[in-house]
């Protein structure tokens, strides 16, 4: 593979609108925070989700691809995804958020592993990307918090799962209709694809206990 | 005034809050474009509003204020004023964010004409607020198209009075709560409201001429 860029382009496009529709669901949900700090909370992690965003589009700008075209493919998937997983009440928006935020660093993490050295320039933003998440102790705190009721508590490990359900259908649904994208993310014979999901159910399994879920 | 700390925490939270409020109407805003053009154009604004906000929270964080307790006072007639000018569908939010934004700098503008020499600091802090906040093209192009009705522009123009109407009465409102502020702003006599508002009214013409309003 010495040409990766139309096939970076697509990978690129999935993570720019990945950062768009995050963006979308955490100001929706910091415009329902129960108080001051949550809602400054979310709005700062979606305007991490922004900046990010802003970084994949101009690195895609400076190779001649519109992000706006990029994006294009995946519209409708990541919408669904985030139809499927719309948080109910408030501690579910956390947990969705958090956990949210989680698998898509996985995925991008997962991606990283396999680009590293095809395409040095998409390595290093995908890499710089994943640096700057830091957030999680305010929504730790909040949802363990809450999780204090235990009926709150089995409802939220519900999402929680629903959430890595989706999230794996969703990845699988996409990488079967990008099949030049599903070489990057999981090798050209596709064998990668059963390591990596049970990878990301194990990290989410972690993230889930780090949660008290 | 030899220690400004308390009255220009006073004035940092109604910025931050101003921030916040800003972030949390172009992110509903964004979520109702017509197309992921204007989505994306409107998250990347309420972004930037995130990043002030972030910058203004981390000084006053530095300063031991709490931008939570600094921006209470704030909340319900920056609340009330968005409530007021809330716009009705697509080309009025352009019209709104797009004005909104010239009018919160020109009140940053003349909050630092007087601050300077005063806190060094806190003047550094708004003249760098103020820097990025770049914007325009899209909106001045979306906005001129919408125009070429001259219904449409009618309502448009309208909007835009009502806009800076609200933002009059709203800063005066504030000013006369908030005695110490308003010493920062419009100076130990008050005097210099009137000349600092016509400045605001001839500035916010030219936005709207330049929009073809």
């Amino acid at each position: 593979m010495t040409h990766p860029v139309p096939e970076s382009a697509d990978l690129l496009g999935a993570v720019a609108y990945g950062e768009l529709a995050a963006f979308t669901r955490l100001a929706a949900d910091a415009d329902r925070a129960p108080d001051l700090a949550g809602r400054t909370e979310l709005a700062t992690l979606a305007a991490v989700e922004m900046d990010h965003f802003r970084r994949v589009r101009d690195h895609l700008a400076g190779r001649g691809v519109d992000v706006g075209v990029a994006m294009a493919p995946f519209v409708a998937p990541l919408d669904a995804f985030h139809h499927a997983v719309a948080p109910r009440d408030w501690p579910e928006a956390l947990v969705v958020a958090h956990l949210g935020r989680g698998l898509a660093d996985d995925l991008q993490s997962e991606i990283l592993a396999w680009i590293e050295g095809v395409d040095d320039e998409v390595a290093a933003l995908v890499r710089d990307v994943l640096a700057d998440a830091g957030h999680g102790a305010f929504v730790e705190r909040e949802v363990r918090a809450a999780c204090a009721d235990v009926r709150v508590r089995d409802r939220l490990a519900l999402a929680a799962r629903r959430l890595l359900g989706e999230a794996l259908a969703g990845a699988a649904a996409v990488l079967d209709e990008h099949p030049k994208m599903a070489v990057i993310v999981v090798g050209p014979e596709g064998g990668g694809r059963a390591a990596m999901f049970k990878r990301m159910k194990s990290r989410h399994g972690k993230r889930m206990s780090a949660l008290g879920l």
